[in-house]
């Protein structure tokens, strides 16, 4: 089991990674410091994991709520029932949040936490991959309202973070790819070594290698963690995780949220990020290639869905929560490994990009 | 105009206290950085004051948002609508919320501010005393769930407080009076010299003093201030400001918040507060008595509600946020101007102050 943590001062927090975490009952009596104990899980997770959860908790004789699986379920009306439920049993300030399940499941979980009494501890277990290198670290959470993703919620670090390598066992081929997309943003961004080891490994990893995945799990998680110490709520830096996301955003609700997976629209929206590099000079030829040559490997979909032409995908570009004033700021690459924000890119230029990976051409 | 300071690190936030601040437009354009700003308010203030403040804010072009006048509409639905609102509008993370109202308005305005894509800026104009001397001061936002009050809820600071007195001259008799026992609170627990001052005061604030009423609301923003900057999220000697709420919130359960106002129960929870004091021992009968007549000569109410005994008010209390696993904490004094928390009363002499204050006993 690996230890890392999580440096924000008085809010600072541990990410264990290993296998068998959900059976560790001491490392959670280290962590619990409550005897009101409450499981929030979706029911595809909890049919899985919630027994032998519930078991290392034997001690707290942990609650449990389960909601359907689905994104459509992450409302502030199902977070309303999180808290009814917590009333009704009569839980105190003191009491503990337990998030077991991927994405959604933490962002809500960790929501209610944050606005329970004005914020007690939660826990998060996640059980993708997406989730143990992304969403459950940093202290984002959020739920979704009909008019934009994630438009209401709040930053609020999670009192630990439990990664069992055990619980990607059970996840579907296309989900554990669709999480490598974000692995691969860790290197792209601010750390070309581990991109190299990537490209060395991938293969391992879509095999589901132990080991593999435990060290990408490690390295995105330790390459997180430095970004959100050094800014954590979003004023500068953590902007760089943002990576890929204004495009995959723009996919994601041109389709109204279904049919793709986040991590997919984030692997298309990179390549994009990067050939707009390399189209303004910013990166060279060879790498764009290096970095088409990796996402192909993990077999995301590399090019636009049939509805979405470049007026669709520059008019959602611009409703990004990152523009400001009408302003288009996006991350892009100055090197494998270096990431930046800007608006000075040209539009011209972005046009050529968003016509290159609509489905026609491509298809050419 | 008094400018005071709330100091909290990089949160810190001005607190303005004068007549005719809803015209400010400088003042205004000290604080808000951005060109998106929306006013939420109730019906009944915005007849009052939304046409003045507008008018300072032209150069934002203010949008409004109006909720009906009541407790019942500080809820999670309205707070939605609100962020329906600033979504249909496509208001950005830098946009500015302000809240023109009372407690009900600044809570649920500061909670929406809290939420909105993880947070955003929001300015507090109270127009009650109450929500001048304490509500709009140290960052407490919150909506009410239908098993609790202020259940739902976040620690989010103002950017600024702008407290006009002007304001106060359109508020009911009863609503001023209710605000005067949140100012007597500031000096029984932490201020006795302001305690002397409100003695010798006490019929011009009634009156309606301009220069009385300042002082009162600078000097009870300053002992606000200085509590919530030493302890920001109530792990500690926050707590009491919560001073005669343990007794007030079960008054206010008891008769499902209707009835009584907010300032009125927390009165006459000081009063049973200080008589619990006295019987243990820790403040001479002789303050009780300045404590009783100070309270008497504002006409707050002195005895609790009829269908309230001693059974009702002690199962109600005992469901308090500041209860611990089942162990009821109050806050008490030592003096006047010294106030402590403890679990360490006599079950007994609690039962004898409340039952000194049913309304049998003081008809009696």
């Amino acid at each position: 089991m690996k230890k890392l943590s999580v440096d924000l001062g008085e809010r600072s927090y541990p990410i264990y990674i290993g296998q068998d975490l959900l059976s560790s009952a001491n490392l959670f009596s280290e962590v619990i410091r409550s005897s009101q104990v409450m499981i929030v899980s979706n029911t595809t997770v909890a049919s899985l994991y919630l027994t032998q959860l519930s078991e290392s908790l034997i001690e707290y004789q942990p609650r449990s709520y389960l909601i359907p699986d689905g994104e459509s379920f992450k409302n502030l009306s199902v977070m309303q029932d999180i808290v009814t439920q917590l009333l009704e049993n009569k839980f105190s300030r003191n009491a503990c949040l337990i998030a077991l399940g991927g994405g959604v499941i933490g962002d809500i979980t960790g929501f209610a936490a944050a606005c329970y009494q004005r914020g007690i501890k939660y826990i998060q277990i996640p059980t993708t991959l997406l989730a143990q290198v992304d969403s459950s670290v940093g202290g984002k959470t959020a739920v979704n309202h009909a008019l934009g993703k994630n438009m209401i919620g709040a930053f609020h670090q999670p009192a630990a973070v439990f990664s069992d390598s055990k619980a990607l066992n059970t996840l579907p081929d296309r989900e554990l790819v669709a999480g490598l997309a974000e692995v691969i943003k860790y290197g792209l961004i601010r750390d070309e070594a581990f991109f190299v080891w990537l490209e060395e490994n991938i293969e391992g990893l879509i095999a589901r290698d132990t080991a593999c995945l435990e060290y990408a799990i490690e390295r995105s998680c330790i390459n997180k963690a430095e970004v959100v110490a050094r800014d954590e709520t979003e004023q500068g830096q953590r902007a760089l995780l943002n990576f890929g996301h204004t495009f995959g955003h723009a996919v994601e609700t041109g389709l109204n949220y279904r049919g793709w997976l986040h991590g997919e629209a984030v692997g298309l929206g990179m390549l994009m990020a990067a050939d707009l590099s390399c189209r303004s000079g910013w990166i060279t030829e060879d790498k764009l290639q290096r970095i088409g040559s990796i996402l192909q490997k993990t077999g995301l979909p590399l090019s636009l869905p049939d509805e979405l032409e470049y007026a669709d995908m520059r008019g959602l570009m611009s409703v990004d929560k990152k523009a400001r004033d009408g302003e288009l700021f996006l991350v892009l690459l100055k090197d494998i490994g270096d990431a930046f924000v800007t608006s000075q890119f040209d539009e011209k230029l972005l046009q050529f990009t968003v016509e290159h990976f609509t489905s026609k051409a491509s298809g050419d």
